[in-house]
């Protein structure tokens, strides 16, 4: 993972901040891109970590695109796995969360062919040793322990680029180790208008919404992972939940002091307390003090179980209508390939490839 | 330019032998995809090269899909140029050549998304380095000299395979120098097959048709082409093959021989002779002898002038007839959208990506 220096991050924070007073005054500014690879359902770290921030977007009425980017799921695996299963479990996840498909996009990437031709023109526009030099690039294959690189991971970055621009989107909630990641779409913008527009600020260059992401630990003290079997789901029950919490690593010391530094595992049960009840984590750090970590996961078994009731029980219901996610899938894929059918026109019109 | 190991020459052309023989029985087997980069009208190293031996193919009765690579102009370079213009004049040498809009299918590559889309899954199923190590890669950067080599440029194969397999061609008519440029297509049927279609032969991996494709030479003695000035045009008026033919090289032995080897220059307008006449090369020159090089480019001249004149003058009739051409490729177009959006249709659902 490549972090950016101090100074940049300093400068993203401060451009973050001005950036939420815009979305306070005047939300209809932004079109924001985000979204994921459906490889699993979501678990409470997706939902700390990246939904609650969407809903929050939503809600201030920046208009959403949601991306489930189902063809990044075979970038370092072979198989796609039950995607149709995966992608509702995920639609049910997103929409008990509160994400509203009248008001954020949702769709699919392999159902809008207009945004995956932009693929072409934009891998025109950098070169392979800037593919091979992106920071996208390098962590993933990072972290796919020295499997042979696939052309598809190697061209994620343009993929993604694609993803941001078809719609036009123009702001991306990024975790601070994800600052570099806009680069290229950056890039791709920038020399597209120079090359094809005349100059003409045909795409904008988005920018990285420097989000309140807070990194949820599982079990096992380790970043909250399918793969790693330390998860906490979205759609856990209260018994799940309790046994979850009960599993969960803490430390030899009997008091209860809140150092994410030194004591992580309980800096991280704090940190969901707080996430559930509102209280600062070191007040409740200080009012449970010598009631030790018995105390602790009592206060956070409670609150998890209290703040997830609604979330599982809008998800029972919606999930009873069978197929009715899906139906809210196809009206988000047919709204993407509006997106995508104007842009690539636009795009076809500039590079002069009408006939 | 890497060239096939002997066995494996003699070995294609004994298939392509193998292969004519069945066109004459049944071409309905065979679905032939060919095409080039709409980089310039067409000289007659084109026509000899390759048109008319589409021509002959589609007189067999074998069905062609016909690609102008629009988005592969832009691998080695950064502009478009006037596309639009390029592509019409194609259009007029095509047809006046002999091409049937109605037996070929002609489109352009940025016309048709849902072939651009299987870029995606087929970038996934070769790996970094097998891009890298891809003969037409190789060549081409070697062409581009030393120029940084683009994203496009390095997953070209990818997008070839992509041309090749969205209408199930299953022949694709090379020069013996391109034997190795299907592998990867080949590969790329292979692997999805064995992925994503359970092992079922869903993508038939296309052969090669070693083509009779003579190179011709431009007035300097090297290859026709365009950047080096030495062409004679298809829509060339007399005059100008007049003047086509007295500008070529030749040697200066006086007596006319054909030795392709030891005597290029005067081979070529004794191939150009025999192309546009039937005869012989090696015939024409003992008839010509000592007549020299004198009496061989007039009978060279007179042979071209007749043989392109039909060409010509269907091609300035075709020209008077405004965009009628563009109509015809805007029919190409809805052709090979029809045919690519059922293959990506069958690609979804074998990869499961239907919701």
């Amino acid at each position: 993972m490549s972090e950016a220096p101090i100074s940049t991050l300093e400068a993203a924070r401060a451009r973050s901040a001005q950036v939420e007073e815009q979305i306070a005054k005047d939300p209809s500014q932004f079109r924001v891109l985000t979204g994921e690879r459906p490889t699993g359902s979501l678990h409470i770290g997706h939902y700390f970590g990246t939904i609650a921030n969407r809903v929050r977007l939503q809600t201030a009425g920046v208009e959403t695109i949601l991306i489930l980017a189902d063809y990044q799921v075979i970038t370092d695996r072979d198989v796609m796995g039950d995607l149709r299963g995966t992608v509702r479990e995920i639609m049910l996840d997103y929409l008990a969360s509160g994400i509203d498909p009248e008001k954020t996009t949702i769709f699919t990437h392999s159902a809008v062919p207009a945004l995956n031709q932009l693929m072409l023109p934009f891998l025109s526009l950098v070169s392979v040793s800037e593919l091979e030099r992106n920071p996208t690039v390098k962590a993933e294959t990072a972290a796919t322990g020295g499997r042979a690189m696939s052309g598809l991971m190697l061209t994620y970055p343009v993929h993604q680029a694609a993803d941001i621009l078809f719609c036009h989107g123009n702001l991306v909630p990024v975790g601070q180790d994800q600052l570099p990641h806009l680069e290229m779409t950056r890039t791709i913008a920038r020399r597209f208008n120079q090359r094809f527009a005349g100059g003409e600020q045909y795409f904008r260059e988005p920018e990285a919404l420097l989000a309140p992401t807070p990194t949820i630990l599982g079990t096992d003290g380790t970043k909250m992972s399918k793969s790693r079997g330390n998860t906490l789901m979205l759609s856990a029950t209260a018994d799940e939940t309790a046994k979850w919490v009960k599993r969960a690593k803490t430390d030899a010391e009997r008091t209860i002091t809140y150092d994410p530094e030194g004591r992580p595992e309980v800096a991280n049960l704090l940190g969901l307390l707080s996430l559930t009840t509102g209280e600062a984590p070191e007040v409740a750090a200080a009012r449970i003090g010598d009631g030790g970590a018995g105390t602790l996961k009592r206060e956070v078994t409670e609150a998890l179980v209290e703040y997830l009731r609604p979330i599982r029980e809008r998800r029972a219901e919606l999930a009873a209508h069978g197929d009715d996610v899906l139906e809210m899938l196809a009206r988000g894929n047919e709204r993407a390939n509006e997106l995508a059918d104007a842009t690539l026109a636009d795009v076809r019109r500039l590079m002069g490839t009408t006939y």
